[in-house]
Protein backbone atom coordinates (compact mmCIF):
# COMPACT_ATOMS: atom_id res chain seq x y z
CA UNK A 1 0.00 0.00 0.00
CA UNK A 2 3.20 2.48 -0.22
CA UNK A 3 2.61 5.09 -2.52
CA UNK A 4 4.85 7.81 -4.34
CA UNK A 5 6.60 11.07 -3.79
CA UNK A 6 8.13 12.92 -6.32
CA UNK A 7 9.83 16.44 -5.26
CA UNK A 8 9.90 18.49 -8.15
CA UNK A 9 12.24 20.91 -9.10
CA UNK A 10 10.25 24.02 -10.80
CA UNK A 11 13.46 26.36 -12.08
CA UNK A 12 13.51 29.46 -10.70
CA UNK A 13 11.10 32.09 -12.32
CA UNK A 14 8.71 31.44 -14.52
CA UNK A 15 7.50 27.88 -16.13
CA UNK A 16 10.08 28.83 -19.16
CA UNK A 17 12.89 26.46 -17.25
CA UNK A 18 10.37 23.54 -16.70
CA UNK A 19 11.54 20.54 -17.86
CA UNK A 20 8.96 17.94 -19.59
CA UNK A 21 9.77 15.45 -16.64
CA UNK A 22 8.69 17.84 -14.18
CA UNK A 23 5.75 19.01 -16.15
CA UNK A 24 4.53 15.42 -16.41
CA UNK A 25 5.27 14.80 -12.67
CA UNK A 26 3.04 17.66 -11.48
CA UNK A 27 0.41 16.30 -14.03
CA UNK A 28 0.50 12.96 -11.97
CA UNK A 29 -0.06 14.25 -8.53
CA UNK A 30 -2.97 13.42 -6.50
CA UNK A 31 -1.53 16.35 -4.52
CA UNK A 32 0.75 19.09 -4.72
CA UNK A 33 2.44 20.09 -1.24
CA UNK A 34 5.23 22.97 -0.96
CA UNK A 35 5.85 26.99 -0.25
CA UNK A 36 2.73 29.25 -1.39
CA UNK A 37 4.13 31.26 -4.33
CA UNK A 38 6.20 27.97 -5.59
CA UNK A 39 2.47 26.57 -5.99
CA UNK A 40 0.59 29.50 -7.51
CA UNK A 41 3.19 28.63 -10.36
CA UNK A 42 1.51 25.44 -11.42
CA UNK A 43 -1.60 25.07 -13.29
CA UNK A 44 -4.43 24.31 -11.58
CA UNK A 45 -6.00 20.76 -12.39
CA UNK A 46 -9.33 19.52 -11.35
CA UNK A 47 -8.76 16.84 -8.85
CA UNK A 48 -5.50 17.67 -7.79
CA UNK A 49 -5.61 19.28 -4.14
CA UNK A 50 -3.08 22.23 -2.83
CA UNK A 51 -1.80 21.94 0.65
CA UNK A 52 0.42 25.39 1.03
CA UNK A 53 2.68 25.83 4.19
CA UNK A 54 4.87 28.37 4.92
CA UNK A 55 8.69 28.36 3.68
CA UNK A 56 10.25 27.55 7.05
CA UNK A 57 8.30 24.87 7.22
CA UNK A 58 10.56 22.33 5.90
CA UNK A 59 10.39 19.75 8.13
CA UNK A 60 6.81 19.34 8.77
CA UNK A 61 5.63 19.43 4.82
CA UNK A 62 8.18 16.70 4.16
CA UNK A 63 6.73 14.67 7.08
CA UNK A 64 3.41 15.35 6.04
CA UNK A 65 4.06 14.45 2.25
CA UNK A 66 5.24 11.15 3.19
CA UNK A 67 2.23 10.22 5.81
CA UNK A 68 0.12 10.96 2.98
CA UNK A 69 2.19 8.85 0.34
CA UNK A 70 2.43 5.85 2.59
CA UNK A 71 -1.17 5.78 2.14
CA UNK A 72 -0.66 4.97 -0.97
CA UNK A 73 -1.43 8.28 -2.80
CA UNK A 74 0.75 9.75 -5.53
CA UNK A 75 2.18 12.98 -3.91
CA UNK A 76 4.24 15.87 -4.89
CA UNK A 77 6.09 18.52 -3.35
CA UNK A 78 7.17 21.26 -5.40
CA UNK A 79 10.22 23.21 -4.76
CA UNK A 80 11.82 26.22 -6.59
CA UNK A 81 15.05 25.73 -8.86
CA UNK A 82 16.31 22.33 -7.91
CA UNK A 83 15.21 20.31 -5.17
CA UNK A 84 18.42 18.67 -4.41
CA UNK A 85 20.02 22.06 -3.64
CA UNK A 86 19.74 23.33 -0.39
CA UNK A 87 16.03 22.33 -1.13
CA UNK A 88 13.55 19.99 -0.10
CA UNK A 89 15.00 16.93 -1.15
CA UNK A 90 17.05 17.07 2.29
CA UNK A 91 14.61 17.47 4.17
CA UNK A 92 12.63 14.33 2.32
CA UNK A 93 15.54 12.03 3.15
CA UNK A 94 15.72 13.27 6.95
CA UNK A 95 12.21 12.67 7.78
CA UNK A 96 12.45 9.30 5.75
CA UNK A 97 15.75 8.51 7.94
CA UNK A 98 14.19 9.36 11.45
CA UNK A 99 10.42 8.06 10.42
CA UNK A 100 8.26 5.27 10.52
CA UNK A 101 9.44 2.13 8.82
CA UNK A 102 6.41 2.92 6.58
CA UNK A 103 8.07 5.76 4.52
CA UNK A 104 10.86 3.65 3.88
CA UNK A 105 8.80 1.61 1.50
CA UNK A 106 7.34 4.87 -0.57
CA UNK A 107 8.50 5.22 -3.91
CA UNK A 108 10.60 8.54 -3.59
CA UNK A 109 11.31 9.85 -7.33
CA UNK A 110 13.33 13.27 -7.05
CA UNK A 111 13.08 15.70 -10.24
CA UNK A 112 15.70 17.71 -10.93
CA UNK A 113 15.43 21.56 -12.26
CA UNK A 114 17.40 24.15 -13.01
CA UNK A 115 19.04 25.20 -9.99
CA UNK A 116 19.68 29.58 -9.49
CA UNK A 117 23.11 29.23 -10.33
CA UNK A 118 22.72 28.22 -13.35
CA UNK A 119 19.80 30.51 -14.25
CA UNK A 120 22.26 33.78 -12.76
CA UNK A 121 25.49 32.54 -14.45
CA UNK A 122 23.84 32.28 -17.76
CA UNK A 123 22.70 35.68 -17.76
CA UNK A 124 26.26 36.85 -17.20
CA UNK A 125 27.72 34.62 -19.64
CA UNK A 126 29.96 31.92 -18.12
CA UNK A 127 30.83 32.61 -14.73
CA UNK A 128 30.91 28.63 -13.76
CA UNK A 129 32.71 27.51 -16.73
CA UNK A 130 35.46 25.80 -14.78
CA UNK A 131 36.13 24.36 -11.19
CA UNK A 132 33.36 26.66 -8.65
CA UNK A 133 31.55 25.63 -5.47
CA UNK A 134 28.12 26.76 -3.96
CA UNK A 135 28.19 27.54 0.02
CA UNK A 136 24.82 28.25 1.42
CA UNK A 137 25.42 31.89 4.01
CA UNK A 138 23.21 30.98 6.28
CA UNK A 139 24.30 29.96 9.84
CA UNK A 140 20.97 28.52 10.87
CA UNK A 141 21.59 25.05 11.41
CA UNK A 142 25.68 25.48 11.32
CA UNK A 143 28.00 27.06 12.91
CA UNK A 144 29.58 30.87 10.81
CA UNK A 145 33.35 29.69 11.27
CA UNK A 146 32.49 26.66 9.27
CA UNK A 147 31.41 29.06 6.63
CA UNK A 148 34.12 31.35 7.45
CA UNK A 149 36.41 28.04 6.48
CA UNK A 150 34.48 27.21 3.60
CA UNK A 151 35.21 30.85 2.10
CA UNK A 152 38.61 30.50 2.78
CA UNK A 153 39.82 27.17 1.42
CA UNK A 154 37.46 28.05 -1.80
CA UNK A 155 39.11 31.10 -2.77
CA UNK A 156 42.37 30.35 -1.61
CA UNK A 157 42.14 27.36 -3.48
CA UNK A 158 40.97 28.99 -7.04
CA UNK A 159 37.19 27.94 -7.09
CA UNK A 160 34.49 30.50 -8.33
CA UNK A 161 31.30 30.57 -5.29
CA UNK A 162 28.14 30.78 -5.81
CA UNK A 163 26.40 31.84 -2.58
CA UNK A 164 22.88 30.62 -1.67
CA UNK A 165 20.59 31.95 0.78
CA UNK A 166 23.24 35.43 1.33
CA UNK A 167 20.80 37.55 3.39
CA UNK A 168 17.39 37.20 5.43
CA UNK A 169 15.75 39.62 8.47
CA UNK A 170 17.36 37.53 10.91
CA UNK A 171 20.79 37.31 9.39
CA UNK A 172 21.74 40.92 8.80
CA UNK A 173 25.58 41.19 9.05
CA UNK A 174 26.77 37.81 7.27
CA UNK A 175 27.42 38.54 3.67
CA UNK A 176 29.05 42.14 4.12
CA UNK A 177 31.27 39.55 6.73
CA UNK A 178 31.95 37.20 4.06
CA UNK A 179 32.68 39.74 1.19
CA UNK A 180 35.42 40.97 3.53
CA UNK A 181 37.22 37.96 4.22
CA UNK A 182 36.91 36.86 0.36
CA UNK A 183 39.01 40.27 -0.28
CA UNK A 184 41.54 38.69 1.59
CA UNK A 185 42.71 36.06 -0.96
CA UNK A 186 41.10 37.83 -3.75
CA UNK A 187 41.66 40.67 -6.25
CA UNK A 188 39.64 44.13 -4.92
CA UNK A 189 38.37 44.27 -9.00
CA UNK A 190 37.51 40.54 -8.92
CA UNK A 191 33.70 40.63 -10.42
CA UNK A 192 31.05 39.68 -8.51
CA UNK A 193 27.47 38.92 -9.99
CA UNK A 194 24.33 39.36 -7.58
CA UNK A 195 21.08 37.82 -9.71
CA UNK A 196 17.68 38.58 -8.28
CA UNK A 197 14.61 36.93 -8.92
CA UNK A 198 16.03 35.94 -12.32
CA UNK A 199 13.23 34.33 -14.48
CA UNK A 200 10.58 37.08 -13.13
CA UNK A 201 9.71 40.23 -14.49
CA UNK A 202 11.59 42.03 -12.16
CA UNK A 203 14.50 40.49 -12.78
CA UNK A 204 18.11 42.31 -12.04
CA UNK A 205 21.12 41.59 -12.71
CA UNK A 206 24.53 43.34 -11.69
CA UNK A 207 27.93 42.90 -11.89
CA UNK A 208 30.57 44.75 -9.67
CA UNK A 209 34.02 44.67 -8.10
CA UNK A 210 34.62 42.91 -5.16
CA UNK A 211 35.63 46.24 -3.36
CA UNK A 212 32.31 47.46 -3.78
CA UNK A 213 29.88 44.47 -3.60
CA UNK A 214 28.70 45.20 0.01
CA UNK A 215 26.86 48.57 -1.29
CA UNK A 216 24.74 46.01 -3.66
CA UNK A 217 21.71 45.19 -1.88
CA UNK A 218 20.48 42.04 -1.61
CA UNK A 219 17.67 39.72 -0.28
CA UNK A 220 16.89 36.00 -0.28
CA UNK A 221 15.85 36.05 -3.85
CA UNK A 222 19.29 37.18 -4.73
CA UNK A 223 22.04 34.63 -6.44
CA UNK A 224 25.67 35.76 -5.77
CA UNK A 225 28.57 34.50 -7.76
CA UNK A 226 32.69 35.86 -6.51
CA UNK A 227 34.73 35.03 -9.52
CA UNK A 228 38.01 33.66 -9.00
CA UNK A 229 41.57 35.00 -9.75
CA UNK A 230 41.00 33.47 -13.44
CA UNK A 231 37.88 35.31 -13.97
CA UNK A 232 37.71 37.43 -17.04
CA UNK A 233 35.27 40.43 -18.26
CA UNK A 234 34.57 41.04 -21.76
CA UNK A 235 33.61 44.62 -22.48
CA UNK A 236 30.66 45.06 -25.40
CA UNK A 237 29.87 48.27 -26.82
CA UNK A 238 26.14 48.80 -26.13
CA UNK A 239 25.82 45.48 -24.72
CA UNK A 240 26.50 44.20 -20.71
CA UNK A 241 29.70 42.83 -20.47
CA UNK A 242 30.03 38.98 -20.67
CA UNK A 243 31.64 37.15 -17.52
CA UNK A 244 33.11 33.97 -17.67
CA UNK A 245 35.67 31.68 -16.24
CA UNK A 246 38.40 30.12 -19.00
CA UNK A 247 38.40 26.21 -19.49
CA UNK A 248 42.67 26.58 -19.36
CA UNK A 249 44.56 27.71 -16.50
CA UNK A 250 48.01 28.14 -17.07
CA UNK A 251 49.69 28.08 -13.92
CA UNK A 252 48.88 27.60 -10.21
CA UNK A 253 47.73 31.49 -9.42
CA UNK A 254 46.52 31.49 -5.88
CA UNK B 1 24.02 43.54 -39.54
CA UNK B 2 24.86 41.49 -36.13
CA UNK B 3 23.03 38.36 -35.46
CA UNK B 4 21.72 36.16 -32.36
CA UNK B 5 23.66 33.06 -31.44
CA UNK B 6 22.00 31.27 -28.63
CA UNK B 7 23.83 28.32 -26.58
CA UNK B 8 21.30 25.60 -25.72
CA UNK B 9 21.50 23.32 -22.74
CA UNK B 10 19.92 20.02 -23.73
CA UNK B 11 20.25 18.42 -20.26
CA UNK B 12 21.62 15.11 -19.90
CA UNK B 13 20.20 12.01 -21.74
CA UNK B 14 16.61 12.61 -23.63
CA UNK B 15 14.76 14.79 -24.21
CA UNK B 16 12.97 14.88 -20.69
CA UNK B 17 15.33 17.40 -19.12
CA UNK B 18 15.20 19.84 -22.24
CA UNK B 19 12.99 22.85 -20.63
CA UNK B 20 10.33 25.27 -22.33
CA UNK B 21 12.81 27.87 -23.10
CA UNK B 22 15.50 25.46 -24.75
CA UNK B 23 12.87 24.03 -27.01
CA UNK B 24 11.80 27.51 -27.94
CA UNK B 25 15.16 28.54 -28.90
CA UNK B 26 16.19 25.28 -30.70
CA UNK B 27 12.74 26.68 -32.60
CA UNK B 28 13.93 29.90 -33.37
CA UNK B 29 17.03 28.87 -35.22
CA UNK B 30 18.50 28.95 -38.59
CA UNK B 31 21.25 26.87 -38.18
CA UNK B 32 22.37 24.58 -35.24
CA UNK B 33 26.49 23.74 -34.50
CA UNK B 34 27.27 20.82 -32.04
CA UNK B 35 29.10 17.95 -31.74
CA UNK B 36 27.23 14.95 -33.71
CA UNK B 37 25.29 13.01 -30.88
CA UNK B 38 24.13 16.28 -29.34
CA UNK B 39 22.25 17.60 -32.38
CA UNK B 40 20.97 14.14 -32.98
CA UNK B 41 18.77 14.86 -29.53
CA UNK B 42 17.22 18.10 -31.61
CA UNK B 43 13.92 16.97 -33.91
CA UNK B 44 14.44 17.82 -37.55
CA UNK B 45 13.11 21.19 -39.02
CA UNK B 46 12.83 22.05 -42.97
CA UNK B 47 14.79 25.01 -43.30
CA UNK B 48 16.86 24.86 -40.11
CA UNK B 49 20.97 23.60 -41.01
CA UNK B 50 22.93 21.39 -39.11
CA UNK B 51 26.67 21.92 -38.82
CA UNK B 52 27.82 18.51 -36.56
CA UNK B 53 31.50 18.42 -35.27
CA UNK B 54 33.79 16.78 -32.95
CA UNK B 55 33.43 16.85 -29.49
CA UNK B 56 37.58 18.48 -29.35
CA UNK B 57 36.55 21.05 -31.74
CA UNK B 58 34.97 23.32 -29.28
CA UNK B 59 37.35 26.24 -30.35
CA UNK B 60 36.50 25.99 -33.95
CA UNK B 61 32.80 25.62 -33.45
CA UNK B 62 32.42 28.83 -31.77
CA UNK B 63 34.22 30.77 -33.84
CA UNK B 64 32.28 29.14 -36.79
CA UNK B 65 28.91 30.23 -34.68
CA UNK B 66 29.74 33.47 -33.97
CA UNK B 67 31.04 34.19 -37.86
CA UNK B 68 27.72 32.69 -38.90
CA UNK B 69 25.90 35.03 -36.54
CA UNK B 70 27.76 38.42 -36.74
CA UNK B 71 26.55 37.64 -40.90
CA UNK B 72 22.81 38.63 -39.28
CA UNK B 73 21.61 34.80 -39.17
CA UNK B 74 20.27 33.25 -35.75
CA UNK B 75 22.45 30.46 -34.46
CA UNK B 76 22.05 28.02 -32.01
CA UNK B 77 25.24 25.81 -30.78
CA UNK B 78 23.69 22.91 -28.58
CA UNK B 79 25.58 21.49 -24.88
CA UNK B 80 24.95 18.68 -23.56
CA UNK B 81 23.80 19.25 -19.81
CA UNK B 82 24.04 23.04 -18.90
CA UNK B 83 25.85 25.09 -21.28
CA UNK B 84 27.80 27.36 -18.38
CA UNK B 85 29.44 24.56 -16.71
CA UNK B 86 32.57 23.12 -18.40
CA UNK B 87 30.68 23.28 -21.84
CA UNK B 88 30.62 25.88 -24.85
CA UNK B 89 29.50 28.74 -23.27
CA UNK B 90 32.90 29.61 -21.89
CA UNK B 91 34.89 28.47 -25.32
CA UNK B 92 31.94 31.37 -26.98
CA UNK B 93 33.48 34.28 -24.69
CA UNK B 94 36.95 33.09 -25.02
CA UNK B 95 35.97 33.21 -29.03
CA UNK B 96 34.32 36.72 -28.23
CA UNK B 97 37.65 37.75 -26.25
CA UNK B 98 40.47 37.45 -28.62
CA UNK B 99 37.72 37.33 -32.19
CA UNK B 100 37.37 40.44 -34.18
CA UNK B 101 35.37 43.66 -32.46
CA UNK B 102 32.09 42.44 -34.93
CA UNK B 103 31.49 39.45 -32.85
CA UNK B 104 31.21 41.57 -29.69
CA UNK B 105 28.23 42.75 -31.31
CA UNK B 106 26.27 39.85 -31.34
CA UNK B 107 23.71 38.80 -29.22
CA UNK B 108 24.53 36.29 -27.34
CA UNK B 109 21.95 33.95 -24.84
CA UNK B 110 22.48 31.59 -23.01
CA UNK B 111 19.90 28.96 -22.03
CA UNK B 112 20.68 26.97 -19.14
CA UNK B 113 20.43 23.76 -18.55
CA UNK B 114 19.99 20.15 -16.31
CA UNK B 115 23.71 19.40 -15.72
CA UNK B 116 25.03 16.27 -15.17
CA UNK B 117 25.40 16.70 -11.41
CA UNK B 118 21.75 17.50 -10.37
CA UNK B 119 20.65 14.84 -12.57
CA UNK B 120 22.63 12.45 -11.11
CA UNK B 121 22.37 13.73 -7.40
CA UNK B 122 18.64 13.04 -8.05
CA UNK B 123 18.96 9.68 -9.10
CA UNK B 124 20.93 8.65 -5.60
CA UNK B 125 18.91 10.96 -3.04
CA UNK B 126 20.57 14.63 -2.31
CA UNK B 127 23.88 14.37 -1.72
CA UNK B 128 23.96 18.17 -2.88
CA UNK B 129 21.90 19.03 -0.07
CA UNK B 130 24.67 21.30 1.15
CA UNK B 131 27.78 23.04 0.43
CA UNK B 132 29.39 21.26 -2.76
CA UNK B 133 32.04 21.91 -5.38
CA UNK B 134 32.42 20.99 -9.24
CA UNK B 135 35.85 20.07 -10.55
CA UNK B 136 36.66 18.58 -13.65
CA UNK B 137 39.46 16.21 -13.54
CA UNK B 138 41.09 16.85 -17.10
CA UNK B 139 44.42 17.95 -16.83
CA UNK B 140 44.62 18.77 -20.47
CA UNK B 141 43.66 22.27 -20.10
CA UNK B 142 45.22 22.79 -16.23
CA UNK B 143 48.12 21.54 -14.39
CA UNK B 144 47.60 18.23 -12.20
CA UNK B 145 49.10 19.56 -9.08
CA UNK B 146 46.28 22.35 -9.10
CA UNK B 147 44.02 19.60 -9.28
CA UNK B 148 45.20 17.99 -6.53
CA UNK B 149 44.86 21.28 -4.54
CA UNK B 150 41.65 21.73 -5.28
CA UNK B 151 40.44 18.23 -4.24
CA UNK B 152 42.31 18.41 -0.72
CA UNK B 153 41.04 21.78 -0.36
CA UNK B 154 37.62 20.71 -0.58
CA UNK B 155 37.68 17.30 0.78
CA UNK B 156 39.41 19.12 4.15
CA UNK B 157 36.55 21.95 4.12
CA UNK B 158 33.77 19.41 4.02
CA UNK B 159 32.35 19.77 0.80
CA UNK B 160 30.58 17.07 -1.37
CA UNK B 161 32.50 17.07 -4.67
CA UNK B 162 31.13 16.55 -8.18
CA UNK B 163 33.95 15.17 -10.15
CA UNK B 164 32.89 15.83 -14.57
CA UNK B 165 35.39 14.77 -17.35
CA UNK B 166 36.68 11.78 -14.65
CA UNK B 167 38.40 9.68 -16.77
CA UNK B 168 39.29 9.73 -20.73
CA UNK B 169 41.56 7.29 -23.17
CA UNK B 170 44.27 10.06 -22.98
CA UNK B 171 43.72 10.16 -19.16
CA UNK B 172 43.85 6.56 -17.30
CA UNK B 173 45.58 7.10 -14.31
CA UNK B 174 44.01 10.77 -12.45
CA UNK B 175 40.85 9.34 -11.38
CA UNK B 176 42.96 6.59 -9.43
CA UNK B 177 44.95 9.39 -7.92
CA UNK B 178 42.15 11.43 -6.86
CA UNK B 179 40.19 8.74 -5.07
CA UNK B 180 43.80 7.94 -3.20
CA UNK B 181 43.92 11.84 -2.30
CA UNK B 182 40.55 12.50 -0.99
CA UNK B 183 40.51 8.97 1.30
CA UNK B 184 43.96 10.85 2.99
CA UNK B 185 41.28 13.21 4.20
CA UNK B 186 37.83 10.94 4.10
CA UNK B 187 36.53 8.00 5.79
CA UNK B 188 36.99 4.67 3.88
CA UNK B 189 33.35 3.99 4.20
CA UNK B 190 32.40 7.87 2.69
CA UNK B 191 29.75 7.11 -0.22
CA UNK B 192 30.73 7.52 -3.48
CA UNK B 193 28.04 7.97 -6.18
CA UNK B 194 28.84 6.95 -9.77
CA UNK B 195 25.93 8.12 -12.37
CA UNK B 196 26.71 6.55 -15.75
CA UNK B 197 24.77 8.18 -18.96
CA UNK B 198 21.72 9.43 -16.85
CA UNK B 199 18.56 9.85 -18.37
CA UNK B 200 19.21 7.49 -21.23
CA UNK B 201 17.88 4.05 -21.92
CA UNK B 202 21.50 2.76 -20.53
CA UNK B 203 21.73 4.51 -17.32
CA UNK B 204 23.41 2.95 -14.70
CA UNK B 205 23.80 4.28 -11.20
CA UNK B 206 25.97 2.85 -8.65
CA UNK B 207 26.75 3.87 -4.76
CA UNK B 208 30.19 2.86 -3.11
CA UNK B 209 32.58 3.33 0.01
CA UNK B 210 35.65 5.15 -1.33
CA UNK B 211 37.55 2.60 -0.15
CA UNK B 212 36.39 0.41 -2.85
CA UNK B 213 35.46 3.07 -5.66
CA UNK B 214 38.67 2.50 -7.96
CA UNK B 215 37.45 -0.77 -8.75
CA UNK B 216 34.08 0.73 -10.08
CA UNK B 217 34.55 1.37 -13.77
CA UNK B 218 34.00 4.56 -15.41
CA UNK B 219 34.10 6.72 -18.59
CA UNK B 220 33.49 10.37 -19.90
CA UNK B 221 29.71 9.63 -19.68
CA UNK B 222 30.34 8.91 -16.03
CA UNK B 223 29.93 11.60 -13.31
CA UNK B 224 30.68 10.74 -9.63
CA UNK B 225 29.77 12.24 -6.34
CA UNK B 226 32.13 12.22 -3.58
CA UNK B 227 30.38 12.69 -0.22
CA UNK B 228 31.96 14.72 2.92
CA UNK B 229 32.10 13.36 6.55
CA UNK B 230 28.57 14.47 7.02
CA UNK B 231 26.91 12.81 4.06
CA UNK B 232 24.29 9.54 5.08
CA UNK B 233 23.04 6.52 3.58
CA UNK B 234 19.55 5.60 4.63
CA UNK B 235 18.64 1.91 3.50
CA UNK B 236 15.72 0.88 2.43
CA UNK B 237 14.42 -3.07 2.58
CA UNK B 238 13.70 -3.87 -1.59
CA UNK B 239 15.06 -0.25 -2.62
CA UNK B 240 17.92 1.31 -3.68
CA UNK B 241 19.69 3.31 -0.63
CA UNK B 242 19.25 6.82 -0.36
CA UNK B 243 22.22 8.85 0.15
CA UNK B 244 22.00 12.54 1.07
CA UNK B 245 23.80 15.61 2.96
CA UNK B 246 21.54 16.63 6.26
CA UNK B 247 21.20 20.80 6.25
CA UNK B 248 22.28 20.95 9.38
CA UNK B 249 26.09 20.39 10.63
CA UNK B 250 26.47 20.16 14.78
CA UNK B 251 29.62 21.24 14.73
CA UNK B 252 33.30 21.43 12.61
CA UNK B 253 33.61 18.03 11.59
CA UNK B 254 36.90 17.97 9.49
Amino acid sequence: MSGRLAVIGLGPGDDRYLTREASDALAAADALYGYGPYLDRVPVRPGQTRLASDNREEGARAEAALRHAAQGAAVAIVSGGDPGVFAMAASVCEAIETGPDSWRAVDIVIVPGITAMLAVAARAGAPLGHDFCAISLSDNLKPWELIERRLEAASSAGFVIALYNPVSRARPWQLAKAFGLLARHLPKRTPVIFGRAVGRQDESVTVTPLAAAQDIPADMATLIIVGSRDIRLIARPGRSALVYTPRAVEKVSA
